[in-house]
């Protein structure tokens, strides 16, 4: 599928405006903002995902109580501080901020959800926060799509972004996206923080299955590290302004399908930039009994820290791949398993029938020196197959985990 | 239970030897032996565990069908060379050292066991290894134990023994212990490789469950880097060669309290030789609802890469404990959780009721600096407890791995 890019990420779509600002969460010498505002000018359609941590954060609390509303028209983003485990005043600081921008934004408590990623445990610096609400508000338009994506990185090293349009039986829709994610990535019903915009018109009860479906596929077949974090979050918010409809069964069948791009693509640039990567892994587990074996596999390949490793020395260590499909739990016949290494500088057959091949190590490390890998196990079991998005361990995983605080 | 310690590990209960030699399965450069035998004079009652990897090893495969004989006399062990993910011609190459061995030992086929562990699709190297069972099959004796304990290493930095006696109605007697084993290590209904001997009379079917649940919380509570391997196998080998019988219900639980001794000791031992590792890492869940509860969030703190790369980095950043325990996918109350780290240099508290201290940062950071660090995490939400082993994620985890076949 083929669609027409356009420019400025989570506002491109008609009927959205963002704002960022350094508020002071984040300590001076970065100066990076930290601080986003993202606002549709009318009524929307939300769907919404959230993580399944038991200690998840004060603002995923919040903003499943408030997805029971149904009202989102202002989502506020702070990076720097997660605001997990910091209990009844954590909620309480929370609430004051978003209380503060509906006021400033003329909207009810209800139409605005606050989103926080950072440090666990630490209380929102909420005067400096109060002050930066003001600071947004006058700032919002637009062009600032980018500047909030921007401000809500943590250990981010590019920004998350997708923008374009989408021909409908009624006309043109517009779709737009941000995301931040890098480390803590191993999302189970959710993910990392994600907001989807759209100009379509299209009801919420028809959005979250669409969404579910989407992220089932997606993000919840990406890894960096195998740790689920207690921030997950993703919105995916349909305001109408473009006034046309996703009506006809061609239309939602078109409408879903730019929603797995949009999940798939911000899946791969979160695994492509997972702490410390020197590569994307991409993992294609082929023709299993079931789905969810093959998502098993699939999985279980690209979270596999010695295979991570192996990718990281650029060796082909094929023994780590079938290790970690050996203990992911699904069920298949080990006896037909071809096993493939490719990248834009080839392919190579390192397994087949079950049995390591002897083969040409030289060309394995060609192909193993691209950025983007993709990890191909063709079982040979069945017709289901599952891709999942993974990245290698680095020194620089280790490195930016060691003192992650400071 | 204070036992008394003797010399001699896996050869120190009566009526066993062993032998090690250089079999050249490993490359010339080390000239560490690699293959080790250890032999009952007599016959012997034994129980055992495997790996419930899909992809086990040939050695596996084999050594569970003659579990079902139950007359094992002999254990034939190799480094360098896993043996799996190597078809029929794996399994053909297993039964021609088995049974050259049995032939120069005067044993039937049934009666000798194999074990390999190393790099996995490669086959065994047959020749030099019927040349090595020539070898060592003169070279058995009583003083032999810990060269076959180091002779299993692979990338292991110490040989793992144990070896005690212990006190029964009836008498005394010994037990002895050897295990291999630094990464790929997060076992699941086995580990490792292991073998465990003992000169005391008891049975099989007494045995097997013992064995089960001794390894239940050791073993199955271990893990270096959440990798399940394909050659994981513990056997407990017991020859009755004291004379002294397990009998009363008394010596029972003292033999049960002495399995599980060796086994809580063997995994801290594994734990603390993880790769690269520069801290034991001991988890303390306390105080759930249920026993599964109090395990999955020991080994999920255990297991999780941020909480290990933050214990490299000596930071107490307690917010990716109870991350770890939130994604564990045990059910618990957030509200009452304290949480602690403690070492040698003392004990700090850094979480009450469910949210963050402030503490000491230079206390903690005096804490952190001791190799074996202890985290207390307790839910006050019932009364089931566990604990849980594991290590620190560091720069050496990911050289080892990053080219382990050269």
């Amino acid at each position: 599928m083929a669609y027409k890019n356009v420019e400025g990420g989570v506002t491109a779509p008609k009927g959205f405006k963002a704002s960022a600002v350094y508020a002071g969460i984040k300590s001076k010498k970065s100066e990076k903002p930290d601080m986003a505002l993202l606002l549709s000018e009318t009524a929307t359609s939300c769907a919404a995902v959230f993580t399944t941590n038991k200690f998840c954060a004060a603002p995923v609390i919040i903003g499943r109580e408030k997805l029971k509303a149904a009202k989102l028209r202002a989502i506020i983003v702070n990076s720097g501080c997660a605001n997990a485990a910091t209990g009844k005043e954590g909620i309480a600081n929370a609430d004051k901020i978003q209380n503060e921008a509906a006021k400033l934004l003329g909207l009810e408590p209800d139409e605005v959800i606050m989103s926080s990623t950072g440090t666990i445990g630490v209380q929102l610096p909420v005067e400096k926060m109060l002050e930066g609400v003001k600071k947004l508000v006058p700032l919002l338009d637009k062009k600032n799509g980018h500047d909030a994506a921007y401000a809500i990185m943590t250990t981010d090293t590019v920004s998350k972004e997708m923008s374009f349009e989408l021909e409908l039986s009624g006309g043109t829709v517009t779709m737009g996206a941000m995301c931040k994610g890098a480390g803590m990535i191993h999302p189970n019903m959710a993910t990392m923080l994600a907001y989807f915009t759209t100009d379509a018109v299209i009801s919420a009860d028809v959005l979250q299955p669409m969404l579910k479906d989407a992220v089932d596929k997606s993000f919840n077949m990406t890894t960096v590290d195998g740790d689920t974090s207690t921030n997950d979050s993703l919105f995916l918010i349909a305001n109408g302004a473009s006034g046309v409809k996703v009506e006809t069964e061609a239309d939602k069948k078109a409408f879903k399908e730019a929603l797995d791009y949009i999940c798939i693509g911000m899946a791969r640039k979160i695994a492509a930039d997972g702490e410390g990567a020197s590569h994307l892994m991409i993992v294609e587990a082929q023709n299993l009994r079931t789905l969810k074996d093959a998502r098993l596999v699939a999985k279980a390949i690209a979270g596999s820290n010695l295979f991570k490793a192996a990718l990281f020395g650029q060796d082909a260590n094929w023994g780590r791949i079938i290790g970690a499909a050996g203990y992911s739990g699904a069920d298949f016949d080990t006896e037909h398993l071809d096993c493939y290494l490719e990248s834009c500088a080839g392919k190579i057959q390192v397994m087949k029938e079950g049995a390591g091949l002897v083969f040409d190590e030289d060309k394995a490390a060609t192909i193993l020196k691209e950025k983007d890998i993709t990890v191909i196990v063709d079982f040979h079991d069945g017709k289901e197959c599952a891709t999942a998005y993974g990245c290698d361990l680095t020194y620089d995983y280790v490195k930016i985990n060691g003192d992650y605080r400071s």
